[in-house]
């Protein structure tokens, strides 16, 4: 049986775009001559289609898109995901087709509702394994999460004579996931003796990245195909034929940045921005951010501006210049003195003569936020923020400030990681300077600052923010690991009382089991103290 | 049977304060004599706890501090709700204790999972309805949501002999929720034929207003007991002697009004912000804006600034001094102009010769919202925007400028309810000129400004926005209800594209079925047009 997988990259609520993508890639299949072309877990509206699924007309629409879908689907079999509506209840579900005719409806059973998943929010549970025919062979149908179920509706399927198995998902990235799905695939596929193909959406939407990575294994839980990670791909494999030998999926570092490059290129294409603008400082984040920018869209459509203060060295534009001349893009310069001096005066009478504070920081960073945002509206290029994953744990970053943007690409990555993945760069092509990543990390917004007068050492403050973000341990339990029980009870407070900052934060791409985003609901209004 | 009905305003995560105030009501309900306490549903963490209830630590905190509540209930029975942790799952939990004794744990049936809920998220659903014996007396348990359900427990209950069933709550305001309950909680006693005790939580929880309006039903259907709405109180009551005559709940404008300032008080206080500042534009919704926190916190910790640019009309700085010395509250004055003409001279080579356009219009509002921001950085005052829901949806807003700020007072608020709210509070006293209320809206960021430039007048607006976002209805489904179809297409094609600027709004409190907050999940990267 010759089964095309059809790892695509819909966007939400395209719903004419997203079937007229799926079609092309039936006429492609159909002249390829397979059997079976499977496409992913709700690919017809995009994943996740949230609150567009309450709009009774979107559920209309979908079907309508579904019925075009199917009717161009002569001489092969599809399955694809789409929403069914039954008897006023609402289901993730997937179409069957063969020959042109919908064959088959199978109901999703296992609705997660956890991490960034809302499932149970909109769609009630399927409850009916199904197996089809198709050429001769009984096949086995499922949705994503049916097939993480211990108790799922394969078990059933296989019982029922199913010797190929469909799973078709939306499972968003996070560092290593692939790895684990194929663990699984391969334990699935030997348990029950059949052939499983696992197809996978690929794309950014909004906060959550898809990777892609559609497998085949075969009965001895041997991988037979594999689609690359982050591409769209429409891959042919024969069951009863194909092996692949050693296969490997993307190392650690080259991985998130693809990721990072997927996330970022999307947000940015299919939100219809043609450019995007951003601050670079001399510093790494920026730094890494331009090279992603460059990367993912082509230089010519990206811009960055440099925007020193009295309190700016040399150094940074120094740096700010070599990277932005590594990476081929101008860099404008537009100095904050002036305006910053303007606002002083102005404000000296409300001041009363108090002392320089974190006041005058945050104002010279929301002057270059406002500079930004000009540019942004003046000529419609969409302002990236540039702040990494320990200062809006920390709320090291200003709101309205360096927060300040559409998207803020290096949310979801640790300080350091920013700098892993700067070194990994540099090895591929030497682009940020390594002046940058030697300099200690300084906002620049008091004379001689740096980012460790305030936090502790990156080394230090990135596993105990990731023990208690990612893993919700408490202050006691990270102690125990080994770390100094005050330097963790200092950054659990900083991050306890950032929550009002985070919740006013562009979105950025997730990459960790848990982001800054759907999958951190945590109330701003809390008096919990350990 | 004499029950004290404990209508609290708990804080989440404030286990030690919320149990403490549970016990303090305990001593006052032995002290009055009462058989039974009863305490809203989850009181004990406050509602909604949301991600902390993923922390092992705070589920542990929450059972420590319900067996200290259950040794001081001494003497009678006390039912409370609290997060239990049985056999490695979590359940939306009440204790009935008697005596000091747990003797009964009900576990929630019916998890809500829509609008503002999550609670599939955190919960798995109990399965065993619960009669207790006490007094003499036989009492069924349940949760908030099993009383709206066709199939609760309460049947099964009742079928068991109860006579009394108590049904605790974390039921969020909105306009004539408080109606709603009451006809529900008639009903179901009219047909079991037993006493209703319903208990509701009160306060302000981020977007969330929970509004009180606890009460209790004879076996007859009639109401014998209520508590006033937006208001702490212990109230008791006597199941076989006490009547109720002619209870009225609260006029429309003045029960949005107690909303809106239980939303903004215990924003404010809870998050420990000693007093709050606001822009006074000489508009209608900041001077709205400054009525309600001059109410909500006094007069002393309001402080007003008059942000004039070279647009900024004589008659507003005249009505903004009007509407501040009505209210007591001084007001500063900070002018915007030097510096926008700092920035546009900056900006100049920059622009390249463009024509002025929106960039001058967000600049302007932007330099207010700095100065905003400087104030709050250098006083730690809390800054209230001051936005309407009409310009929230439409995006008649500028992100980082009018919509800076910790919390949004008037974010779900129609600019038509402002008008409706300014009237009515001006029956009470007349502290909003005249002159506001009758001048065209204008953002005086240009020349000769309305919003009605942009906007439909806001008696078209706001029912297509209200149509469109909080029934979820299609433009064809609104134009079919009378209005132009070209204005609703307008309309709809603003609020879709605003998304972005939604995502990075401060929080405000929720007065309708459906507010910008958790309620509403639309994705910003979306390509659907109906």
């Amino acid at each position: 049986m010759k089964i095309g997988l059809g790892q695509i990259n819909p966007t939400v609520g395209d719903l004419a775009g997203n079937s007229a993508r799926i079609i092309d890639l039936i006429d492609e299949a159909r002249h390829e001559k397979a059997d079976l072309v499977v496409f992913p877990e709700l690919c017809l509206t995009g994943y996740p289609p949230e609150d567009l699924l309450l709009k009774p007309k979107f559920i209309a629409d979908n079907q309508s898109a579904l019925e075009q879908v199917a009717r161009a689907a002569r001489g092969l079999a599809v399955f694809l995901g789409f929403v069914h509506q039954d008897k006023g209840a609402l289901y993730n579900a997937a179409a069957f087709i063969d020959d042109g005719v919908i064959k088959e409806i199978y109901h999703k059973m296992h609705l997660p509702n956890y991490g960034v998943f809302d499932e149970k929010r909109y769609f009630r549970e399927g409850n009916k394994s199904s197996v089809v025919d198709c050429r001769g062979q009984k096949i086995g149908l499922g949705i994503c999460e049916d097939i993480w179920a211990e108790k799922g509706p394969y078990e059933e399927e296989v019982g029922l004579g199913a010797d190929v198995i469909l799973n078709i998902n939306a499972s968003p990235y996070h560092l290593g996931k692939v790895r684990e799905r194929e663990a699984l695939l391969k334990q699935r596929a030997e348990k029950y003796q059949a052939a499983f193909v696992y197809v996978n959406l690929v794309g950014g939407q909004d906060e959550l990245v898809f990777d892609g990575g559609s497998m085949v294994c075969d009965p001895r839980g041997r991988l037979i195909a594999a689609c690359d990670q982050f591409r769209e791909e429409l891959l042919f494999v024969d069951l009863e034929r194909d092996r692949l030998e050693n296969w490997r999926w993307l190392e650690a570092e080259e991985e998130i940045y693809r990721a990072l490059l997927t996330g970022l290129r999307d947000y940015v294409l299919k939100n219809g921005f043609g450019q995007v603008l951003l601050g670079l400082s001399g510093g790494i984040d920026s730094a890494l951010t331009l090279a992603l920018a460059a990367e993912a869209l082509g230089k010519e459509r990206v811009h960055a501006v440099f925007m020193p203060s009295q309190y700016t060295a040399e150094q940074s534009y120094r740096d700010a210049r070599a990277v932005a001349a590594n990476l081929g893009v101008e860099l404008a310069e537009i100095p904050i003195k002036e305006v910053f001096a303007g606002y002083l005066n102005v404000l000296q009478p409300n001041f009363m003569g108090r002392p320089a504070d974190l006041t005058e920081e945050n104002l010279q960073a929301r002057i270059r936020g406002n500079y930004l945002m000009a540019l942004s509206n003046k000529f419609g290029w969409l302002v990236l923020a540039t702040g990494n994953k320990s200062e809006m744990s920390t709320g090291y970053c200003t709101l309205y400030g360096d927060m300040a943007g559409g998207f803020a690409v290096l949310k979801d990555v640790p300080k350091t990681l920013v700098y892993q993945l700067a070194n990994w760069l540099n090895k591929k092509r030497p682009v940020i300077p390594e002046a940058i990543i030697k300099r200690a990390p300084t906002a620049e917004l008091k004379p001689g600052q740096t980012d460790q007068d305030v936090l502790p050492p990156y080394e230090v403050l990135d596993p105990i923010m990731q023990a208690y973000v990612e893993e919700n341990k408490s202050a006691a339990e990270i102690a125990a690991l080994g770390f100094d029980a005050p330097t963790v009870a200092r950054v659990v407070a900083l991050i306890d009382r950032s929550e009002y900052k985070r919740r006013q934060a562009p979105p950025g791409p997730r990459l960790t089991p848990r982001a800054f985003g759907k999958d951190w609901r945590l109330p701003i209004t809390n008096h919990y103290k350990e």
